[in-house]
Order: structure tokens, then C-alpha cells, then sequence
């Protein structure tokens, strides 16, 4: 009935390309974008300002599926574990994305929001507001890094041997197979990461003024 | 006195060349590998196996920057917080490397020498066998999304409409600027992770032969 084969360009279609793209390549450009989608790379800019304008839909496009409902409605950490697994899930399926969106701010008001709500619950929670960014930043941190890892083969090390390195051929022989190797990682790590985050919470007190001793204690040590 | 101005062609001088290329793009071809070193295919070919054995090398060479001195003289956990700020610092200086190292499992016998240390110091904490490579794992994890966190922009979010998103903008005017952003959730992140590694650990008990507590929580609270 007249409707073409091919759908209109808009936001959502430029999205999908440039993720298909990046998940081959780690990256895109704007005449492999266009190339993809039939269009000319002027077409292009009438709908997005630039690669930064792409960039922002791609990130707004993964940020929708990332599942940030249970803040405000779980207790902070429930929230915060349940937003870190659905965040490792949909980055596993994008990894040539993460080094390109982790190198690039977050700018985007839709983006935005789903932060507000993570700040909100941390902040209701009693975390000092100069934390706030930092809790979320490190669980990001470990979520990036865990999808990479879920992306990655399901063995960790290989022809290890057991003569030179008995040790690790043990742990190697020990660890469980397949995906199950990438989920006890992440799983042990982010129990770890919240059973840290409470201790923190636990010793921040109620004195917001104040910048409470972990976070003097981390900067102290790290360098 | 005859010596050439060009260094023979040698496994180190290779694997700067790759990591140069990789810094950059992300990725490198064999191809503008001899490009680089002024060298034909072949010539590569003698010195290392394939695509495979240059990712091996430029592994080998980052892996020997890494401090691991740690494990064996310190506390298992001093020594891990030492290895892990070390390991950001040196993917940091190479961010175009982490998704690439990290999609190929760890084959040579010289970081398996590394990770034996780390094993050994883990497996002597008392960390039951089958959990001692998901924590090096997790831990790696954190370094490698925080490296990656370490080589973007100073700013996390930039133009908060504090409107329409208060709490984020409260958050992000209260962190600290520039670098200090990203060593904070750090610092944060790896304390975090370490109080709940301890708090693991002392779970565990001395049954060795039994999983523990914290691994089939874990398994079944990630999916």
C-alpha cells in the first residue's frame, strides 16, 4: 500500500546502525554509517549534530534497556546490584562499544534522568553527596570491566603447566566452565563491592559536611 | 662506528610498535605492523606466531610493568590493593589495549608466572581453590573499567540541567575535579572490594573442599 521498503531515517534506525558498526569494529564513521543506511552523510547530520550527536543516541539507546526501576523502590543496595547485572547484560552484548562510550561524558537529559535516580537513592541513603558520583562511578567501573570478561572466551588462562605454575593450573582446573566462569566473577565481585559499599555507608555517619574517612583514606592510598 | 640507526628488528621493539598502533586505534593489522617497523610480513613472521603471538607479546610486555611484588612478601590483601593500583596505572597509559587483551585468553608462561604469585598468596589466605581465580578475576575487572574510567574526560557528566535533575547536579558539583574524579572511585571502589574479599574470606571457614557461602550466593543471585 505505498509504504516504502525501508523505513523513514530517524534517531532510533541511526542508533542501531552505528551500535551494529562499533559492535564489529570498536568504532564507526560517518560514511560507513551513512553507507549502511542507504543515506548520504548529509542526510545524516539533518538528523543528529555529528559523531558526538551518534554517540549520544547510541549511549541513550543502551542506557533504555538498562534496568534502573528499583531505585526509589528497593532499599539502595538492592537497587544498585539489580542496575549493576542488567548494565553487565546489555554491555555484554555491545563490547566494541565500551571503550568508545567510556571515553566520552555523559551529556544526554534522557541519560541524565536515569542517574538522577541512582543519585537520589544514594543520596537518601545517607551517602555523603561527594560520594555519590564515586559509588556510582566504581560500580560502573566493575560493570564495564565484567562485561568485557563475559565478552571474552569462557577460559581465563590457558596451557598452564602444572609444573611450572601448580598453583594457578589448580585454581585454573577448580574454576567453573563456560559462562559460569564470567558469572561467579562478577557475582563474588559485586557481593564484595555492596558488602563494601554498606561498611562505607555504615561509617560515613550522619554529618554530611563532612567528607567521612573513607574517601580521605582512599585517596591517601592509591597514589 | 657501523652501528645502524635502526635496532634489529626484536620481540620488544615489536610489541611497542603494536602497542603504539593499538594506543591509537584500537587495534592494529599485520599489515601497518611492518609498515611501522619498516620491516615486510615476513620478516615479522620469523620473530613472532601470527596475530596471536604479537597480542602474546604485547601482553607479556604490559604484564612485566605491573608491581606483583606484593604477593608472597605482604598480606594477601595489601598485596592485591598494591597489583591493582599498579595494573590501572599501567593500562591507563595503553586504554586502546583493554578491550583487545581482554577478548584473549592469557596463554604465556611469563604472565602464567604472575598470576602463579597471585594464586599462590590467594590459595594460602585460605580462599577456597575454586574461588581463588574469580577473585583475581573481579579485581581485574574493576582495574581494567577503572583504566578505562581513568583515561576519559575529567568530567563524568557535563550540562546537568539542575532543574530537571537536582540530586545529579548536587552530586557532580560536589566531586572533585579533574583527575582526582576518577582517583576517588577508585580509591572508593578498591577499598569497597577489599573490605568485602576479607569479609568473604572469614566466611569461608577451613573447609576447603566445600564451596562456601559466598559462591552459591553468588550464583544465584546474578541470574
Amino acid at each position: 500500500m505505498g509504504r516504502p521498503h525501508t523505513p523513514l531515517l530517524d534517531r532510533d534506525r541511526i542508533a542501531d546502525a552505528a551500535l551494529k558498526l562499533t559492535d564489529r569494529r570498536g568504532d564507526f564513521t560517518i560514511l560507513d554509517l551513512a553507507r549502511a543506511l542507504k543515506v548520504t552523510p548529509a542526510a545524516l547530520y539533518h538528523h543528529v549534530d555529528g559523531r558526538d550527536g551518534i554517540i549520544a543516541l547510541m549511549r541513550e539507546r543502551i542506557a533504555r534497556t538498562v534496568d534502573a526501576s528499583g531505585f526509589g523502590q528497593l532499599p539502595w543496595d538492592q537497587a544498585l546490584r539489580q542496575w549493576a547485572v542488567s548494565y553487565r547484560d546489555t554491555f555484554a552484548a555491545h563490547p566494541g562499544t565500551i571503550s568508545m562510550l567510556a571515553a566520552e561524558p555523559v551529556a544526554d537529559p534522557a541519560v541524565h534522568a536515569l542517574y538522577e535516580r541512582a543519585a537520589t537513592a544514594l543520596d537518601d541513603a545517607g551517602f555523603p553527596r561527594q560520594m555519590v558520583l564515586a559509588v556510582i562511578t566504581a560500580v560502573e567501573s566493575f560493570v564495564l570491566g565484567s562485561a568485557l570478561d563475559l565478552a571474552a572466551p569462557p577460559v581465563m588462562v590457558t596451557g598452564v603447566d602444572p609444573g611450572a605454575n601448580p598453583r594457578l593450573a589448580e585454581a585454573a582446573a577448580a574454576a567453573p566452565p563456560g559462562r559460569a566462569r564470567a558469572d561467579q566473577a562478577f557475582g563474588l565481585g559485586l557481593d564484595a563491592l555492596m558488602t563494601g559499599l554498606r561498611h562505607q555507608l555504615s561509617e560515613v555517619g550522619d554529618d554530611r559536611s563532612h567528607p567521612g574517612p573513607d574517601i580521605r583514606a582512599a585517596t591517601a592510598t592509591i597514589r
